[in-house]
């Protein structure tokens, strides 16, 4: 029997504010981050999970925190009875009844919640030999509908449903399988549209983007109106009418805000606005979706749990589902939210991009296309050229798309180099 | 010019959960927890601001690292400059785009930034010479408005409808202040209730209730439905007809549940339902509010932020509104929820208890008298008799009511004796 013996951590910061990517008009400066998690054990195997959580600066040493709080949880435990039963142990860290009070599931400490769980997933696919997406798209639907908790899901999915979901997956599961396999899974690219670019960057990186494969690409707009349009305009020259366009307002916007601006916006044939407002509100994304219709609304980087997501589906409040890999309480979590999007048959578009993300969602979309909604139509992963060399097996993008990982683990393994020379304060 | 030395910060420790003091159905065993905040300056009157987030103990120190983060903003600042536009303090500390990202505006980083704020006011408070509330309320109705952030707000409140709610409040402003200081405001008490109390307490602590002038009694319920009718039935014969029973549920339930928990509670008389169902789930107590009626759903005390109040609001989710002093980004943001309260006409009754959380929380409820919604009606403060006496300033209840505080700060300072004994590992 092999036990957990330590959560190491680290604070790795990237200065990627000096060159302005992943500049937008509510993150005028971030420096890409992690709160850098490694689970060891004592076992003969050598083999450690990592996974982190993704920040953009200030305030990664407080995730860090967060997940060294999750040690006495964690170390001492039997691996094995830990990664047998995901589902319980999932719920142990959620549901810790003195931690949970810190959010209650949002925020730095779901967060965490969401490293922990993920490191483990990361260990136990290295254990079973297979990459993640393919760990999970081996489970029966009975295993995964245990590996949700459906409390407060119950008014829009119940087990029951879940499973019925998944069942009607199951015939199909070969095939998709040998489907990703040959030929990957659709991406898009945000490599071209940071709000910090000037305008020759641009028009350069959308060519270069069409040039590569890619069918979709994405602005950051919302800082002012006429640069926008300007923008748009330059964009769509360039790229012509047959590529889409998405947009992203990244929060910047009230409701009415969004409304007028999206229609400004609209000759410019817009695939979707991205997160046109709070990501807390229900209500407000439901109004501009009505209001800028047939536009489709984007969300969900930001959405703090499982039970935001329900509501957004139940009050179609968004017509793209954005889920992220380090922002809920990790896989566990994120499978809930699959099976939800399937549920309301609303496609899952993952955001991605920040350190590591897409080496994380990758899997999650791979296994949904496997084994819960069963297609890739409408559905997109994003991309961003930034920062994969630091992973040790970073994500292999080529003809505008994933191709599908096939090393043991979860993709959220950092270099140990990148992990010592980016360590902040005592780093390079 | 005075500047901004420190931010000292303490993780203290109560260690309540020996005696099932504040157990209810999802906090079995809460240690009250304080991460404690001092801010200090060099000015020569030796005033410093103090406040706290509450929290029930594990991940009170990751609590308080959070706080510390905030170290940069606010060290080697100008005191006067911060406290003359707290407004513009306000938006400084919740909008830092980094520290942002890991909420946004929810969970640890920001209930820190509450911390801060909350410290500030007892600061300028201090250096007025006056109690937090009666400095509110001596404000203009612009100098209001401008502390508030209406961003996400404009659909529900605008600057204009929030400023005429001010001012229609502003000719009794005189009147209500005597009211005030001669009568105090009125309280309900949850001492009786908790899970953990067997039936000859909980009848002999509503008996004193009674006796003690309280008009309403809160029991927690949700761990067992036949328990809860048993534990609802002493209560009732022990207080009578006329004595308002509500009933709290700590997030215990799903949709479903709910209603049909609450429909088997409902021949008692319940005064309100208390959070139901998960605090992020506005359309699922809007679904509970409809199936309960007329019992009316209160909630608030874990809402994240103004924007999920407007939605709450918006939805008709709640018809009791409980603000809690140290959830949200401080005194600023719960003045934005005491306007939108006020706009939509629905009645605020502070969640209290834990540590110090009546000390904070009297202070908005009697400004929100005196200024905002102008009204008692319908409206009552918690009160739980824990921890008082930790606090320089404890609260002063008699006859059911909260008496005025008349010392200056916002209430929130503890002994320094206090926080050596219970800090957390080097304490007692």
């Amino acid at each position: 029997m092999s036990r957990i013996t330590a959560l190491k951590t680290a604070d790795v910061r990237f200065p990627t504010s000096s060159s302005l990517d992943g500049s937008d008009a509510m993150n005028p400066d971030p420096d890409y981050s992690a709160a850098y998690l490694e689970v060891c054990t004592d076992a003969p195997d050598g083999l450690a999970g990592h996974a982190f959580v993704f920040t953009i600066g200030r305030g990664n040493d407080v995730q860090v925190a967060a997940i060294r709080a999750l040690s006495d949880h964690l170390v001492g435990r039997d691996t094995a009875a830990l990664l047998d039963d995901m589902g319980a142990t999932w719920r142990e860290l959620v549901h810790d009844s003195q931690l949970r009070w810190l959010g209650p599931e949002k925020g730095v400490m779901h967060m965490a919640v969401g490293a922990a769980v993920n490191a483990l997933w990361d260990l136990k696919a290295k254990r079973a030999g297979r990459p993640l997406w393919e760990l999970l798209a081996s489970l029966t639907p009975e295993e995964i509908v245990a590996l949700v908790d459906f409390r407060y899901l119950t008014d829009a999915l119940t087990p029951d449903q879940a499973l019925d979901i998944l069942k009607r997956a199951e015939p199909g599961r070969a095939e998709r399988h040998a489907q990703l396999v040959a030929h990957g899974y659709p991406a898009y690219t945000t490599t071209p549209g940071w709000l910090g670019y000037d305008d020759e960057k641009l028009a350069r990186l959308c060519r270069e983007a069409v040039a590569d494969g890619f069918t979709q690409v994405k602005l950051k707009v919302g800082a002012d109106l006429a640069e926008d349009v300007r923008r748009l305009g330059i964009a769509r020259d360039v790229v012509g009418p047959d590529i889409r366009i998405a947009v992203d307002a990244n929060q910047r916007w009230d409701v009415d805000v969004a409304i007028d601006w999206m229609r400004a916006l609209a000759p410019y044939d817009v695939a979707w606005i991205e997160e046109p407002t709070s990501p807390d509100d229900v209500l407000g994304h439901a109004a501009i979706a009505r209001g800028v219709a047939p536009i489709p609304v984007a969300t969900g980087e930001h959405m703090a749990n499982r039970v935001m997501f329900k509501q957004f589906l139940q009050a179609d409040a968004l017509q793209v589902l954005q889920i992220d890999a380090t922002r809920v309480a990790g896989v566990n979590e994120n499978v809930a939210i699959l099976l939800l999007a399937a549920r309301f048959g609303v496609p899952v578009c993952p955001h991605a991009g920040g350190v590591g993300l897409c080496e994380a969602v990758q899997h999650l979309s791979m296994f949904d296309y496997v084994a819960v909604s069963g297609s890739q139509e409408g559905r997109m992963i994003e991309y961003v050229d930034h920062l994969h060399e630091h992973f040790v097996t970073p994500v292999d993008v080529q003809g505008g798309r994933y191709l599908a990982p096939t090393a043991p683990g979860a993709g959220t393994e950092m270099h140990a180099r990148s992990v010592t020379d980016y360590t902040h304060a005592s780093g390079a």
